[in-house]
C-alpha cells in the first residue's frame, strides 16, 4: 500500500509542498529537518516556524510527526526512525541545494559535500541495516550533466558505439558546474553503487530548475512554502526574476543570457514525486529519470518575466551583467531526453507565464527591506 | 626549475618511495602524512617509524622536512605550508586507499568519503587561495572507469557520436565498483570543476593497481617501503598473492578468476610520478592519464605467481573462493588507451614476473604471525 512515507529535509521549499500532497492522499508522513536553511537563506514568502507548522500539518493528514536533527551527524536517530517506522517510501530533500553557497568559501564548499555526500552515505548505510526494501528517493540535478555536451541528455544510463565496438551500459558523463553539483555527483554514484552492491530500490531523480510558489494544496490550505531571494539560495532563475521584478529592481541576465537551462513548476515537482511514490521501480538498479517540462534560454526567462510584470502594471527593465558563475552564457544545443515521466502519466500543469503570475501575486512586499541587501551576487566563483 | 615538491601522504607506499626518487634528483621535499595507515594496515615489510625516516631522508638530499597532521581536518595548516614553501609541484597521495576498508561499516565509508573529498576541497581552495600556478599532481584510480563497459577505456575525456550528434568534450563515463571508488571519482570531478573554474594546473592520474617492493633507490638505501598484508589494505592483488605464497598458503583468486584488472611495478609508478613533475601541464583543464603497464586476469596473475613461488622452491597452491567484493569474475573485454604517458618517454623497467621473485624475498617472515589472523576477508560487500 506505501503508505509510511519519510520525507527528509520536509522543511525546505520542495517538502513543504510535498508533505501537503502526501497528507492529502492519505500517507502517513514523519520528517526530519536540520533546519539550516531557515538560517542561511531569506524567503520573499513569510512561512510559519516549524513548531507552527507541524501543528497545521497534523490538521491536514492522518499521521505527521516533525524531528529536528541531522542525519549527515545523526545517522543513528535516522536509524532508530527508520526501525520503528518502516517507511515504505523515502523522500531525500534534505541536500543543501544551492551552487552559490557551495562556492562562497572552502568551509561552505565542504559543508555542502559532507552535508550533501555523507548524508546520503549514511541514509544508504541505514536503510540496507533497518529497511533494505524501502524505496529511496533521491533528488539529483540536471545540473550534475555537461549543459555544454552538444547532444541529447539521455535518462541517466546510455549505451555508445564508440570505435566499432558497442558498449554495454554506462552512466550518461556527468560534468558539474559548481561544488554543489559535483556533491549531487558523487550521490548519483554512490546511489549506483549501493543499488547494485547491495540490492537497494532507488529512484535517483534528475531534477531541473524549479519555480513558483502555487500547488494545488498550498492555494487552499494557505499554508506556505519558503521562496528563496538572496543571492545564494533565490540564485534559481525564475523566482529571482519574480522576486526583482515584483521589488521593481532590473532582471539581471548573467553574460551574453542565451544559454539554457532546464524547468518546471513547484506543483509539476510535486506531482512528479507523487508519481515516484506510487510507481517504486526494481531492486538492485538504480532507476534515474530526466525531470522537467521544457528548457529556455535565460533571455526567453527573461522577457517571459518582462511580459507578465507589465501585464500586471510592473515597470519591468532588464539588465546583463558579468555572470558570477563560471559558466559559458552564449548559444548552444540544447535537448533532454524525457521519456519515462510522461509514460508513467506526467503532464505539466502550470505554465511558465501563469505561475509567474501567480507568483508575482504570491511574494510578501515586507519582505524586500530585508532582500534588498542580499539580492546580488557577492560571490565570484573564478 | 620545479624544485620544491610537495608530497601529501608522503609516510604511504608510493610517497615513501616517491620521496627517494625526489631527494635523489635534487629536489627539497616537504611531506604531510597523518599516519593513519600506521595504524590500520599490517605491512609484510618492516618499516622504521616516521621520526627515523625523517632522520634517514635528510641525509639522502638538500632539504627534506616531515610533519605530522591532518590536512581534511586542519586546512589552515596546510595552507601555511603553502604559503611559505611555495611548492612547484604538490603531488596529493593522502588518500585512503583501501575499496574493503571503505566498505567495512557506515562510519568507516564516511570517513573515506571525509577524508579523500573533502581533503580534496581543502587541497584545492589552499592552492587557489597561497599558490595558483602549482602543478597538482592527484592520484586517481583506473576503478573510477567501469571495467565492464566493453569499449577501450580512454585517458579521462572523450567525444563521442551520438543519435547523429558529435558530442563536445566529455569525462569518460565512471561507474565505481566500492565507496573508496566513488570517493576518488568525486575528487576527480570536483578537480576537473576547480580547473576549469579557477584556472589551476592539475595533473589526475588513473593508476592501475600497483605492486611490488623495488625501486632504484629503495633496492640501495634499503630504506624500505610498506608491503601491506591485511584482508583490508593489502586487498591489492599482486602483493596478496605474493605474501600467500611466502607463507605457504594457497592464493585466493575470487570467483571465477577470469576478470581482468591493470598493473603496474612500484619502481614504474614512481616513474610515471617523476614525469608528471617534470611535465607541468597548462593551466585551466585537468589533464587525465592512464598509468598502468599491462592488464592481465587474476587467474593469469595467480599462475605467475604460482611459477615464480615454485622456481623458488616454495609450494604454492590456487584456491577459488566467493568474492567478498560486489564485482562479475567472468570474461570480458579490456582495453586501456596508454598514450599520454609514452609519449613523454615512459617506459616499464620491471616485467611482473622478475618483480614478484624480488618481492617474494623482501617480505619479512616475522610479520607472518601477525598477518596470519588479517589476511582472510571479513566483509562482505554484499
Amino acid at each position: 500500500m506505501n503508505k509510511n512515507v519519510l520525507v527528509l529535509g520536509g522543511d525546505g521549499y520542495i517538502g513543504t509542498a510535498l508533505i501537503q500532497r502526501l497528507l492529502k492522499e492519505g500517507y502517513k508522513v514523519i520528517t526530519v529537518d536540520n533546519l539550516f536553511r531557515r538560517k542561511q537563506a531569506i524567503s520573499a514568502v513569510r512561512t510559519v516556524s516549524y513548531k507552527d507548522k507541524e501543528k497545521h500539518l497534523r490538521k491536514l493528514g492522518d499521521v505527521f510527526e516533525a524531528y529536528q536533527f541531522d542525519f549527515a551527524l545523526e545517522p543513528e536517530r535516522l536509524g532508530e526512525i527508520l526501525k520503528e517506522f518502516q517507511p515504505d517510501t523515502i523522500v531525500n530533500l534534505a541536500h543543501i541545494p544551492s551552487a552559490p553557497y557551495s562556492m562562497k568559501s572552502m568551509n561552505d564548499a565542504s559543508y555542502t559535500l559532507a552535508n550533501n555526500v555523507i548524508g546520503t552515505n549514511h541514509l544508504l548505510w541505514q536503510v540496507k541495516e533497518h529497511c533494505p526494501n524501502t524505496h529511496l528517493i533521491m533528488l539529483g540535478t540536471t545540473g550534475e550533466y555537461d549543459h555544454y555536451c552538444n547532444i541529447p541528455i539521455e535518462e541517466g544510463y546510455f549505451s555508445i558505439e564508440h570505435k566499432e565496438r558497442q558498449s554495454n551500459e554506462l552512466i550518461f558523463p556527468r560534468r558539474p558546474g559548481s561544488i554543489y553539483h559535483v556533491s549531487k555527483t558523487a550521490s548519483t554514484y554512490l546511489i549506483d553503487f549501493c543499488c547494485r552492491a547491495w540490492g537497494l530500490r532507488c529512484t535517483d531523480i534528475m531534477q531541473a530548475v524549479v519555480f513558483g510558489a502555487y500547488t494545488d494544496e498550498i492555494h487552499k490550505t494557505n499554508l506556505k512554502t519558503r521562496l528563496d531571494a538572496d543571492a545564494d539560495y533565490g540564485g534559481t532563475v525564475i523566482n529571482r526574476f519574480v522576486v526583482q521584478a515584483a521589488m521593481g529592481y532590473p532582471l539581471t541576465i548573467y553574460g551574453e543570457g542565451k544559454h539554457q537551462r532546464g524547468f518546471l513548476s513547484l506543483n509539476d515537482s510535486i506531482q512528479a514525486l507523487m508519481i515516484a511514490v506510487t510507481n517504486p521501480p526494481e531492486t538492485g538498479k538504480s532507476r534515474v529519470w530526466n525531470q522537467l517540462s521544457e528548457w529556455h534560454s535565460m533571455e526567453d526567462i527573461a522577457e517571459m518575466v518582462k511580459k507578465v510584470g507589465e501585464k500586471k502594471g510592473l515597470q519591468v527593465k532588464k539588465t546583463y551583467i558579468p555572470s558570477p558563475r563560471s559558466e559559458y552564457t552564449g548559444e548552444h544545443f540544447y535537448e533532454y531526453v524525457t521519456d519515462i515521466l510522461p509514460s508513467l502519466g506526467y503532464k505539466p500543469t502550470r505554465t511558465i507565464e501563469e505561475e509567474i503570475e501567480y507568483t508575482i501575486d504570491a511574494v510578501d512586499r515586507s519582505t524586500f527591506e530585508e532582500i534588498k541587501e542580499h539580492l546580488d551576487p557577492k560571490v565570484n566563483w573564478r
